[in-house]
């Protein structure tokens, strides 16, 4: 398979890049890959489409959103968030169909946020539920067999470890990444499919 | 109780206002109502705050959002339901919270196909899912007391009249209404309450 993964250099998407490297893999991210892309600019995701060509599937593991206090998100903190890691990961969608091929896949990707907040994540946690409600939707629609599905990822251990926390409360993220490979190699739709129940 | 309502007039708005009549009311809406306010403008909803002063309930049953096609829906149209029913909704607390009284509510609307999409609901689902992911999310971090739901009113019986489709597929908006009762009155926050699991 020819798969084009945004967010190749992340804390997941490096991982998964390791798992999938017996496919032909077009790596993207916003600085440090070979291919550059923008999640918050329509345009530059037009673009990488065009230079990239027909793919099989589409990964992102990318996409920013704004932490803090309920009462110290700003009007562009939100703005930044929804154009970011929710529309941009919606466009690889809307952009993406002409350029995936028949029965091709996109997964994206939320966060456990969604479902179970806490304070500051007032703008993460609409952008998470948000992205898990357009893939349910657009699931039914996605031409030529085309398959859409969103990882939901736990906290992950590197990420604990690099905020000074404990790494046992997190998943390590070489399994995070296999829940992206249940999506891209397998046949369902429209799912949200969180890597902690795959232990 | 002081009772601000946005989208007094509308299919839920209306039923919704008889229910509440024994309090104060303030009506709002984008045209019909004492009070104009339009979801989609920032500044049109500190305004209202600005004129409507303190209030101990907070009731949206309005918003906007696009039904079209997956491959028909355009930016424009993202935008659009992004900006009203999503952002106009989270606008209404971010601005409401100095206005509403201690230990006082908002109460939001999503709507069914933030969890059970159909063709044509991409934008819709997001933007209704989105909203349910803010308001789990708000609740913890409101002040003085403050709590806020959503309801996620199923297809209303009036609706599907309007639509010359069979009512009996939809609950009546008498009884819709009643799931905003539960949030004003009880003390739940950050719920999705379901009216049809009332009956």
């Amino acid at each position: 398979m020819r798969i084009l993964i945004i967010g190749a250099t992340g804390t997941i998407g490096a991982p998964l890049v390791a798992a999938l490297a017996q496919h032909d893999l077009v790596l993207a991210s916003r600085e440090r890959a070979a291919e550059q892309v923008d999640l918050g600019d329509p345009a530059s995701i037009r673009e990488l489409y065009r230079r990239v060509g027909r793919v099989d599937a589409v990964v992102s593991a990318a996409g920013a959103a704004r932490f803090a206090p309920l009462q110290a998100l700003s009007d562009e903190d939100f703005a930044f968030s929804l154009g970011n890691k929710l529309m941009g990961q919606v466009n690889l969608v809307r952009f993406g169909m002409d350029a995936v091929s028949d029965g091709g896949s996109f997964t994206l990707t939320s966060g456990v946020l969604a479902q179970q907040p806490m304070p500051g994540s007032a703008a993460i946690s609409l952008v998470n539920a948000g992205v898990e409600g357009f893939v349910r939707a657009a699931a039914l629609e996605l031409p030529r067999g085309q398959r859409v599905n969103v990882v939901s990822p736990p906290w992950v251990s590197e990420t604990l470890v690099s905020m000074g926390q404990d790494p046992a409360g997190g998943l390590p993220a070489a399994d995070v990444a296999r829940a992206y490979l249940r999506s891209i190699d397998g046949d369902e739709t429209g799912s949200v499919i969180s890597p902690e129940r795959m232990r």
